[in-house]
């Protein structure tokens, strides 16, 4: 017990006086603003290169590995004669990456790196700036607030929590009804996913200000739902892609008949289809397909961020085994496509988008999709975003285009 | 790129399917409610002992250690024939404790816990159920918002995050006005740890449900401040008391002269000194007495939970030298308590509180500064919670003594 109370009686003064580390004025690199306060690596350089330590002095291997924008890991780290272990990696792509040291073989958290919710678990992260991209800064314009909504599900027998983003001046102006746009997360994430790691209220705040987004209530809710005394299934990266939307349509439940009316119960919304979007990334723009096309009658704005198209929601592929080819306009999607100018008349926006570095998988069913669909006369939206992988800095430039063209 | 889509794909299906692990009816011990969904430990059984385990089969030594009320640990894990290792730890105290593993020498967090801000890091925790305590438990009431507030600090020059709690009801009544209560974590920790670790959302809630307390705003901010260009203070165990309080004044700026005013302005406060109350912890009940007892025309109700009593502000003494007997009350905090019959007609409320398994330097020090101020005539409340340590279930039982008191 003394030896905590003197710990934490460093620690108050330690937090005090050093919260701001020195300047590393010589060589330019600075403590990246992914760390906690104080921490002064990973620091970050001018060309994107990013030094890591780990004090441990009686380890036999250690490295750093992560998202694929830090290139090709892992990265061997070297032990100083202080038990030290440092690297400097290549030069980072842009945006926000997920890290860990591995530890003698085990995965572990940097200790000086902030945590964000992925891969299931709670994981290090460092935010490599990318030069004159200021749309998802912390600025000097008016700030929206971010709030914890607890609702009861009936459809979980459980509440679950939402964050919802309502836009600078809602107080203020308590005549003002909203539009509403719900996005999701990808797997292995969560409801903190996309202001955590994607900075949504930031891009919306910046958009709104600059005039270029109309404001707007943004619901971000956890993509995982179970019925009560639901049997676990055991699913593998080989099940059918028919019991993965199985799943999906738990969640969909959650969204039409419990997180909506909650929604439209306790904020000034707008409570109409065109008042109402959906988007979502990787496995969150497979849940948005799947629950907005089949409910068209509930959303007019469609978007999905790098989410695997499936062609035929009763087939028993696996995601992996999909061919972008199997793509079929007239079919996909319990037939919503079938009538073009139908479809063109009823959604506002269809908005579909993947980075050029991502995997094929997504790439290639992706762009498929897109080009089967236009061709079919589907009227879209589609969106690439240059040299980042499937990884939030394509999200965040995603978001910052889909926004502007909601609920016009 | 390949492996990690395996393994996103895989995650989403083993998410989907497997959120809820097995019921371990047989031996009745259930995963902590602390854990990352999914996760199958660490688990709590009926009499309070917790079950930890870690997959390291290349590692030669891994423990557990944490917080005061985890028991005399470090706890020594063994390792079975396939690399996991394991350790049951004796019951623990009830409430939240923080821990981690000591892997190799390294301090490192558990994968399968949520991580809580403590010990300036990301942390992981343990939650251990308290037999019959449900006041801090999600009920089906009626539940407030927690809201995240950026607001712009003349005093520091940067934007700060504060959580707001609005109570229930607060968005459907739009011509009540509120009182508001300023909350204060301790030392390592930050404004997420009253929501996260203390839970002090859910203690509201039920509460206001039970008609117990006043429905009132609760400001969560972070307790550390710098101003720009100030030098860094290179801070010991040693340091002259008189040195830390010179730092906290900074925070004092903050509280008085950009957290309040922006408070005030952006929600429906009661904006007088009858209606505002401050409460901190550890570190942050020192910085409550500090700075109310200055501020007795902002403030008319003041808490401090497990705060050190500073007998002298302008001391060269270190924390650790202070004597419960140097505490006079009619030169304590610049003389704020040197005439008690104006004391008790200005302050509507002087609470203090301490765990009963508190280090000496905690609880004396308070029972001395409490018997002092009582026998000078100086109104106040004095709280003890029995068998809790300079830990979380103190704070717990501690702000749902001191609710109900507010505003009356």
């Amino acid at each position: 017990m003394v030896k905590h109370l003197a710990l934490r009686i460093a620690l108050v003064l330690l937090a005090l006086g050093q919260l701001k580390p020195d300047a590393r004025a010589a060589d330019q690199s600075a403590p990246a603003a992914s760390n906690v306060p104080g921490a002064p690596t990973p620091t970050l350089s001018p060309d994107r290169s990013i030094s890591f330590t780990l004090r441990a002095p009686d380890a036999r291997t250690v490295q750093v590995a992560g998202g694929d924008g830090l290139g090709a890991g892992p990265f061997p780290m070297t032990k100083d004669a202080e038990g030290m272990w440092r690297v400097t990696t290549p030069p980072a792509v842009p945006g926000f990456h997920y890290y860990w040291f591995v530890l003698d073989g085990v995965s572990v958290n940097d200790p000086s790196s902030e945590t964000y919710f992925g891969y299931g678990r709670e994981t290090s992260g460092v935010e490599v700036p990318e030069a004159g991209a200021e749309y998802y800064a912390l600025t000097n314009v008016p700030h929206g607030e971010l709030r914890a909504k607890w609702y009861l599900s009936k459809t979980t027998g459980e509440w679950r929590r939402a964050f919802v983003y309502t836009p600078p001046g809602y107080d203020g102006n308590p005549k003002t009804r909203y539009p509403v746009l719900i996005l999701q997360h990808g797997a292995g994430e969560n409801e903190t996913g996309w202001t955590r790691q994607g900075r949504a209220q930031f891009i919306l705040d910046n958009l709104v200000a600059a005039g270029k987004a109309k404001p707007m209530i943004v619901v971000m809710d956890c993509g995982y739902a179970t019925r009560p005394g639901m049997p676990a299934v055991t699913f593998g990266p080989d099940t059918p892609l028919s019991d993965a939307l199985l799943a999906f349509s738990t969640f969909e439940d959650v969204i039409i008949h419990d997180l909506i009316p909650a929604i439209d119960a306790s904020y000034r919304t707008i409570a109409d289809r065109e008042h109402r979007a959906m988007a979502g990334l990787s496995m969150g723009g497979m849940e948005t397909l799947f629950i907005t096309l089949r409910h068209r009658d509930t959303f007019a704005y469609i978007a999905s961020l790098s989410g695997p198209i499936v062609p035929n929601l009763n087939s028993n592929q696996s995601l992996g085994s999909v061919r972008p080819s199997d793509f079929d306009s007239k079919t996909a999607y319990e037939g919503a496509f079938a009538n073009p100018a139908e479809f063109n008349r009823r959604v506002k926006l269809l908005w579909l988008g993947v980075g050029t570095a991502e995997p094929e998988l997504f790439r290639a069913g992706i762009g498929a999709a897109a080009k089967a669909l236009k061709t079919a006369g589907v009227q879209l939206v589609y969106f690439e975003s240059h040299d980042t992988a499937h990884e939030w800095q394509t999200w965040r430039r995603d978001l910052n285009d889909l926004v502007p063209r909601l609920f016009r």
